[in-house]
């Protein structure tokens, strides 16, 4: 027997419908590639998103066609994410990081019929355009006074673009399961893959993101959106924007500590999200400016995400800004919403460092995404914060799969995908990322954390960098080689870092050796490059 | 083309099984009929809730099948909300306020197969029992010690039931549109008539009472919820407790000042949920006792909802607890969050008077309401916070019809429900009830309010209550007629009640007569039947 509910549909549309019914006159910021301040709300924005829809369907865009964006966070984006997956079609939002190759690939597998960019990207637009001949026109983000004069084919300007349309569109009553959106995973190996997300779980995924437990978005708060536009919707903050009613702050292409440190004083800031590099680069800001973000900010909350926050950037914020660190994970392939780190009424009575050591964990799912852990056999692991396993998520806004099926079933038979960690669950449900499945090391049927041992080896004062690779042992199947580089002008061998790493580790997680070598091998944004280094190391064997 | 995000369904089921994996050994703490506090955790509640479903399950309990409870708020009510919607049976919860012929209609109405109760409406149910053959058996939540000794036929004891019974259940994979609850409307007129909310309503309506805009229920909390759990599922509060791992405070029959404040202060209450009939018996308690809830209590958030919210309750709750209050607004027919009263950053800066009437406005629509205001003709009026009209709404936990059909289509062809209500909307979304639809007095065309002008009339110092209705005119086919109880031993004339209304209202809104009567005719609630009264004045005509 079915409940006697109306039958309404989750839609992005909604989310906008929403926005201009109950905050119409609520505050969008940007700063803009144009170079000034620009503001309007989200009134303007949604009788504008309707002017995008509006175009878009002259040009003949039809449901479930892509149209991509090469953008920074700004209020055009806005209008773009509202009017793009609006109107039916889906937004594939690309990531200007990615090398020139992946660039074209992604746009040639998505079908891109249309590709909006700004006009900082006007020379890799110029660049790519020649290698693109599916794209219908290339629309430069702009007014005509600061059209780019890049040699550009089939070149169109955004502001005419729109300029004659009505303020107003029929949003399409679509199936809440419809594609919205599309973002590319920059994976390590093979080509990017896509995925597709849907009315239905960009609208959960806000709600989520509006909860006090999640990220806590609301109607009080002025958000600036560090993370950005181009990498899985902003951390779905768009969205989440429009529902709540939140002011929004959009720091276009200056991302330095100055720039951001001016956003967050002039516009009351009270929540600000992004990775860890962009606040190293504020706090350098700080220091040298010699600020005082306590008396300047009304900073109340910071979301880090991206990769794990330092256990000295959370005390930082707490000292120095007075905002609380709300330590995230997620991944693309989850909207990218999964855990949350805040505390527990009952860890008010622990002392500051025992609840610090709490902070730096990934912390609790939110409602909508399940975790468990499992051996290799798929067994589930218990939830007593000690075993570890491979971490496998649920939910209504998790990857099925890839766009156009690329790398086949994700899912297991009950549904659960691999994230590719491993990870710790305690009785409250804190998750902690200890390893990634393929760098963790097999001993002997136990499992060895790279990471723990590589955070316990650069504790070492003569340490400046370095990495732990499981290599084949004929007893023990693998066992950890400790990779070290030192720092200039020091003195280490062998036998002094085992010793100090015997008094950090327990005895059979001590490397079998340790190797001393110039450098390491990292990717372009700085990530330690493992597959390198065990190609390097593939005839590298323990001396007996 | 659809999006690739896994298939999960919204169900009952996933917010315990959520709470089981996120938050075991959050408390629900509750007092018993029996007498003793009772003290249990989520873990606890959802291991019994299996029991339960195993119980049923062996009873033959089908899926989709009614089970009703006759019960207070108190941890085995919470088991039964997960364990026989978790299993796909409809948990049917009775108001033991309406009349106990009404109660035999909805019993007989819903079908119900098992009708569960607390202990102190043993008296009622034996009453019931014989006019309910269809009912297969009386379920006393109690254990044996404190079995009444009533004469009921078919009479279980719920430890005795579910005690052999495994503590997990394979909760079935259900469509989330499937039929999870179901509750009657105590209409003024004609026979009560069933909601029935699915599965989807249910845990959509949990995240917007999660969200900060919402009520903003999470882990940091603990939630007295003095809200009925027999009325509109207490809000959708045990849901949502199970969602965000609040501690939940559950005060069984005791809803007196005194034992709700023992429970507030002993619990350390963050959060407190009710009509303002309990606050103003809090409000006495306090007073008689000298008591200082500011110092005692940690009470921040009092959400009022069930009628309006006096400007005075909300001032009380500021200075006496230091606890904000959320005037809420909703309907069993909409789950019942339709809207919630909260300040908007800019009303900082406000005067506290004039951010008092703000507060006294039942607020704006949370995300999933949509909500307009239209003339007679269902012609949209315009959001000035000034016109008037019938307040429509639109959402995914909004009914679409009663059970059974009964009463017909209720949407219009948009989709849109009738509140019944009239209200004023302004351009930053605050809703204002101003008075029901079929009390409001239509004066050439334009409406007056009811209510407004008896609010005026009690105004008046010798008045003790004051009715509006409106009263058939040849020229502008309605007009007001005031009718006045008089305070005991104050004279009080026409004259002088319309002299002192002119200072008060529009001049086109003076009553054309007044009326001076002992006494008004009230429902069983106290509540003013203008029914009664315009049945009563059916043959008052105007003086010439």
């Amino acid at each position: 027997m079915l409940g006697m509910m109306q039958e309404q549909q989750l839609l992005i549309s909604s989310l906008l419908e929403h926005a201009l019914r109950s905050h119409p006159q609520s505050e969008i910021v940007s700063r803009t590639c144009e170079g000034p301040i620009h503001r309007t709300t989200y009134g303007e924005m949604g009788r504008r998103a309707a002017r995008v829809a509006n175009a878009l369907a002259r040009l003949g865009v039809m449901h479930g066609e892509r149209v991509a964006t090469l953008a920074w966070n700004g209020y055009r984006h806005m209008e773009l994410y509202f009017g793009v997956s609006g109107m039916g079609a889906v937004l594939h939002t690309i990531n200007p990081r990615l090398f020139q190759e992946q660039i074209e690939y992604i746009v040639q597998h998505a079908n891109d019929q249309y590709l909006f960019f700004d006009i900082s990207f006007a020379p890799l637009v110029a660049q790519l355009a020649p290698k693109l001949p599916g794209v219908k026109a290339f629309i430069a983000m702009t007014g005509r006074a600061h059209m780019p004069d890049a040699d550009i084919p089939r070149l169109l300007c955004y502001e005419e673009l729109i300029a004659g349309e009505p303020e107003s569109y029929a949003w399409p009553r679509l199936d809440e399961n419809s594609a919205a959106s599309l973002c590319y995973t920059s994976g390590t190996t093979g080509n990017p893959k896509g995925v597709l997300y849907s009315h239905r779980s960009s609208v959960l995924h806000s709600w989520s993101a509006c909860t006090e437990d999640g990220l806590g978005l609301s109607s009080g708060d002025s958000a600036l959106l560090v993370v950005p536009m181009f990498h899985v919707n902003a951390w779905g903050m768009p969205y989440a924007g429009a529902m709540s009613g939140a002011k929004l702050v959009l720091p276009g292409p200056a991302l330095d500590g100055k720039s951001v440190y001016e956003l967050m004083r002039d516009e009351q800031v009270t929540m600000a999200l992004g990775v860890p590099t962009v606040w190293l680069m504020l706090f350098r800001h700080v220091e040298s400016a010699s600020l005082d973000p306590r008396a300047q900010l009304c900073l109340r909350r910071v979301v880090i995400g991206g990769s794990a926050a330092p256990a000295s950037m959370i005390e930082t914020f707490q000292q120095q800004f007075g905002a609380t660190v709300l330590h995230a994970w997620g991944m693309t392939e989850m909207s990218p919403l999964g855990t949350i780190c805040r505390l527990l009424p009952k860890h008010a009575a622990l002392a500051p460092a025992e609840r610090l050591k709490i902070m730096t964990k990934q912390g609790r799912a939110v409602f909508g995404v399940a975790m468990k852990i499992t051996d290799d056999e798929g067994k589930e692991l218990p939830r007593d914060g000690k075993a570890f396993g491979h971490l496998l998520v649920r939910g209504p806004w998790i990857a099925a799969g890839y766009f156009k099926g690329e790398g086949g079933d994700i899912l297991d038979q009950d549904g659960w995908f691999d994230t590719g960690d491993v990870a710790t669950i305690d009785e409250d449900g804190y998750m902690h990322i200890t390893d990634r499945a393929k760098d963790v090391i097999k001993s002997g049927g136990e499992w060895i954390s790279s990471i723990d041992l590589e955070n316990a080896a650069v504790g070492h004062p003569s340490v400046a960098e370095a990495a732990v690779i499981g290599v084949a042992h004929p007893k023990w199947q693998e066992r950890p080689l400790l990779i070290v580089v030192r720092k200039a002008d020091q003195e280490l061998e062998r036998g002094a870092m085992l010793a100090y790493l015997e008094q950090k580790v327990a005895k059979w997680w001590l490397p079998d050796d340790v190797v001393f070598v110039d450098e390491l091998p990292h990717t372009a944004t700085g990530k330690l490059q493992k597959m390198k280094l065990r190609e390097q190391f593939r005839n590298y064997s323990f001396p007996v």
